[in-house]
């Protein structure tokens, strides 16, 4: 094995435009390792990674090649977020959502394909979806995808508030988005909102918020626990004008396009979690190096032979182990063809998944931790910023405790576990 | 999908001559279920199960074509083994330990191929090699393999005190065999010795000691926790005369033979862990057809739905979740040609593999009685026997506690960890 | 230190009184662990032992001495079940059940104390009251307390329809009881029953059935994975007469007496827990005692200075010292003088305690088990048992995992979290 | 109850005298509470604290009255770091380190009482141990204790490589102290050195180094991951002289004195954990507040009652109920009269409850950071600063899979594991 790409740790088989692909990444890491920790103590992703991936062709990965992007697919993104967060957990989750924003290029396009829209529609689909894919693929240009909101239902994640009015030439919004990277360095904002004038779920519209347009900013800096360098501010709007050019406003064209994504609601989440399984390699190496680097002053063995350090070593390569497992496991069960288990039950396993990798990615940085000791947990140091990345990992979209519960009630109410055991014994043994 | 088989519940891309045999496994687990309860309760394999197993042709699963078997490979003892661990732990066990004597078979004439004996040593070794194997296809014989002592080293798992003394036409063998299936009623028993007159591992040698030989008989019953009914009583040799065509006795012929391996010491024996892996799906299906037919007096609504058996579903599919990412990966590192990784590394992966899958399973019978609750908790029920069999799985071979520290000391004396993670970035970080 | 008690284990502050009435228990050590092994196999509680404990005054343990008892009071009888499980855990519970029939005595005569009769009621209730204490103590009659019932509903535990109905001279009885020790052993059974011309809680009554009442008996025996020789068979009642003299049949006699508890609903059930805790501190003697006192055939140091063992015998001893802080927290706050806590409070921490126990026992039984290894992996020596007993723990009364959400909804449904936190800054972080 | 002191949700038996101390304790954390935030961003003790301390009387908490100190205990001790705990870990720390400096004139007092000292030493050994109370009694001087090391050896934690060289009226002291608060803040560093005229244990000697010494400066700051606030800095000693009347440079003073301790090497340390204990607490007021405070915008309920909440809730209770119960049985093992058990086993105890308290008190800060979600898990809030401050406990001293470790080699080498279980089963159950 001449070379050994950071993504093979999770694939070991990728084909060989996986492999041109993942070398480009590769070749981006060195830089992006060697400004993570002050990104980190600045709260804010360096200005030159932007280019640097943009340069890298990176900012495409995952758009088709016809619109001048690399044509990856899901396996590209989840290895590339992976590889991104061994070295900088926040460069990866900016990354993320910047790539996310394909989706509203690709779903409308398969929605097209499927031909879920009207002929009056369809052009208007049409060239949004392709707008975006040319900005990111061609024109390397960062898209950051502000789609959270803050207020909470007992019965769903989020509720869209953000207004569109229509105005001439295009479209006032008006509202607050809570999470969403690259705020302020994104070179647009692509926006989920709600046309005043419409009903339900068809009111959902898009659109393309150039960063310097006036009445669009960010909030006031959220200071947060980890992955402080994904420019994860928010944004606020207040009548900030969209032209229509850069504007998907058909009643029902972005929800008939969701219903395109095979996994989750808008897909493509596992190169989240991915990023934490990252991390948690990008740390066990650290810690592995450092106390097999050590060594006893009298006996001059490494530290990491000693007893206390064999149990750790034990516990955290099983945790890192498990993590992969997750990761490899919903990646295949997300983007393999012919699908390999109806789509509901690729969703109760995603409800597992996130959580598990999330747990496991976090108890690899606290092993770390441990096995570093005290000298070894600083603030901004490989350890200190894994762990408090990893904390994120437990928190962001949902905790494992909720996927869990939210899996139970799925097969509960009637969903069945089929995918994960067999409808049939589960009928059989109903009947005692 | 007209047919789930259960081994597709572990891998979802049997090949047809797979699924064919599979459906063999299928059609015999309906009898072994219903055996299930009353041979735990007897300590003994149901009489009619070997009988019932070459009828099937399932004797000779492993065994290549050419001897009169199915031509199976670990994909399929692995799925066989799973499968029936659903419905009987101790069944799938006693079979598991019939088709492990295929290795005796196999490794030599491997090793054959490979030219590692001489001349004179070839005939004989092929000889033998083939009369396992044709025992097992062929005649359809039940072969049990008895390797392990009672008497134990701080280094090692093992230690072979049985002798075989050289008499006319064949070998006296003396010693005491303290585990090991079909005890009392294998057609056969394959038993390793030590050649009195032969120093270090090359005095290992192989007999085929047919069950009604003079001076060979079960141990006192072993009187065990879980796996009652596996005829797991050990094997007591005084003079047990075996003739030559039933021995090799080439000095360094098995040994020879067993570096032909490519996972553990003897390889396979992911196809062990299979079995708690199975136990566990089979004790969740019982355990939720149980909790979604009961009802509350009150509601009508299923037990499942109260918020404790919520939080223990969601817990439950995890740990069963787990064991079966572990089941198919390691299968998948020892099976897939070429090889994912290493031979070391992929010791190190059953290092953990073994003990997660094993703590999972059990997990999953513990959460599976837990979901019941006390009238459930029955000592010959599947709450019961999974319990207890899951137990077993604890200690066979070794606990994961044991798993963990001898990876870790793999690890450490410079093997390194490449496996899990990359060999390159602990030499970078190892500067630090 | 010229001898230890078992219990002291538990408490290292015993009086001299209590020292005394533990050395009673002491003196039946020996031949209730002598019989533990056959007692298990045969599923049913050892002829002698009712009579041992009666011999040794423990039948009168928690009966005042007016009535020919020693006294005793929570503390002892959880410092008795406790040393009763470390030899055999099925004796412990059937002495557990007897004991608890004493709060059929005691609280009624509490109830009188406090005034909560009429002068009619009184004199009924007190001659039942007394009729109970006096079997127990002076004429050291066993008696099992029946009160489950097999019927559930959503929000219970238990609903009560066995009927109690008038006839001359005394009640006839219809119903079953699904749990309940001593069942074909004790000298009287308590039972639990509704008057049938009596609506709501009022309608409560207790009734003393001799054991050789016409149309009562035993359901057909419960062979359970654990706890098998504490006759836990349950009992069938078919207009059962129960005269007068041996009945509490006075409308709200027996909710009132219920209402003097300061525990849970009948208070005294932490003396349950301490059972398993007595079965791990007593699997666990084995287990050390055990990995001690084998030895490396190579070594001659004890196998457990292995670094497995090691390990193991660190998580064992955790577990089994939060087993016995727990058992020592709740016992304290339920039996001390003034109350520590409000009883709110005592309960919340009850529902965290029995779980807590109860897995930190099991925890301790399987790392024993896994220590002993397979050769001690028996079904009905003490790691056996223990394993068994201990998953019975698991499940009885309430699983764990229902304890913890029992408690959150307590703390939720504006009870606060006073007793494990402080009101105080509840208030004062609830503005923030 | 009238009032409710912090330090009674440890201790539920304070004393009047005791009640009144923590008085004193309850009003310093208003201030301390409300620095926090600060402290931990700049990293630095607020200016203010140990004045705010001296004028309560704090600083003298463990000095004997007869030094101006308000004679208070380990109990004391206890109650009063946890207290600071629950507003700001590193003040607690810091105050601890000042507070342990009282063990440099309690033992050698013990050690004089006892005899231990020649005629000619114990003048000297007395003024030391007089002049460090009077310090810190009714001078109100803070003072830190600078004990560790960096350098670390196979078999012990720390190595003394500081040294005192003889001087005309003193000593030069050379050398770095790796760990220590109060690093620059503190009136005196109370350093320990090795003798370099002296071999062996007999060389360790103490010195009060006034912080304005020539030559004495604080390493460059430690960046730690929590904990921050704590000045925990280390100690630089080039040539810094310490006249006689600040030193105890006896040949084995220090050394005999430690003999008296009756907890680990220099006592006191269930102080440390109890920090964390108190960061729990603390943490877990702050999310329960929050999310009984915040409700569902749909129906109004607190989001504590989602099923997700009711969850972590109960395993959040579970972890806070456990560190508080090792809290409360260490202390107590530690402080009473006559001693609960021998002082091996209050050691064994202490290997343990060090772990557990730490591994508890994070998971109850993760807890509560998953409970109030990705919007709560801000860097400075309470909740950044608990799953921060906590970790430091993870790795302080030492894991608590070391501690389990060690636990399990005292008990193997022969100590026995009498504190937990009975030295008279072992001794029966050796003879299996």
């Amino acid at each position: 094995m001449t070379e050994r790409l950071t993504a093979e740790i999770v694939f070991s088989d990728l084909t060989e435009a996986e492999r041109e692909r993942q070398r480009r990444v590769e070749s981006v890491l060195p830089a992006i390792a060697a400004a993570a920790e002050q990104a980190d103590a600045e709260s804010a992703l360096p200005e030159g990674h932007i280019k640097l991936l943009g340069d890298a062709g990176l900012l495409g990965l995952v758009v088709p090649e016809e619109f001048g992007g690399l044509g990856g697919g899901l396996r590209d993104l989840v290895a590339t977020t992976y590889a991104l967060g061994t070295v900088c957990g926040s460069t990866a989750l900016a990354f993320f959502f910047h790539c996310s924003s394909s989706s509203r290029g690709m779903l409308p396009l398969a929605a097209l394909d499927a031909g879920l829209y009207s002929d009056d529609e369809a052009p208007v689909v049409r060239a949004f979806a392709e707008k975006v894919l040319t900005l990111m693929g061609t024109e390397k240009k960062a898209i950051g995808n502000f789609a959270s909101e803050a207020v909470k239902a007992s019965n769903a994640n989020v509720l869209i508030r953000t207004t569109a009015t229509r105005t001439e030439g295009g479209w006032l919004l008006n509202g607050e988005k809570s999470f969403g990277c690259l705020s302020g360095s994104a070179d647009y904002y692509l926006v989920t909102a709600r046309r005043e004038d419409v009903e339900g779920l068809d009111a959902l519209t898009l659109f393309l918020v150039p960063r310097d347009t006036e009445g669009a900013r960010p909030r006031s800096p959220w200071i947060g626990l980890g992955m402080r360098a994904s420019d994860n501010n928010g944004l606020i709007m207040e009548n900030a004008f969209v032209p229509d050019e850069l504007s998907l406003a058909v009643p029902g064209g972005f929800s008939k396009a969701t219903t395109m994504s095979r996994g989750s609601w808008v897909g493509n989440q596992i190169a989240i979690a991915s990023i934490y399984a990252g991390i948690a390699q990008g740390v066990w190496d650290f810690a592995m190096g450092r106390v097999m680097g050590a060594k006893f002053a009298d006996t001059g063995k490494p530290i990491a032979s000693s007893p206390m350090h064999q149990v750790m070593i034990g516990d955290g390569e099983r945790h890192l182990a498990e993590a992969h497992l997750w990761l490899r496991r919903q990646t295949e069960l997300e983007a393999s063809e012919p699908p390999i288990l109806p789509k509901n039950e690729v969703v109760q396993s995603w409800k597992l998944a996130k959580g598990a990798i999330c747990e496991h990615a976090h108890e690899v940085a606290l092993t770390a931790l441990k096995m570093c000791g005290t000298s070894g947990a600083l603030m901004g140091n490989e350890i200190g910023r894994a762990v408090r990345d990893t904390t994120m990992g437990l928190v962001q979209a949902f905790p494992a405790e909720r996927g869990k519960l939210d899996l139970a009630k799925m097969i509960v109410d009637n969903e069945g576990w089929a995918g994960l055991t067999t409808t049939d014994s589960f009928k059989k043994d109903g009947d005692k």
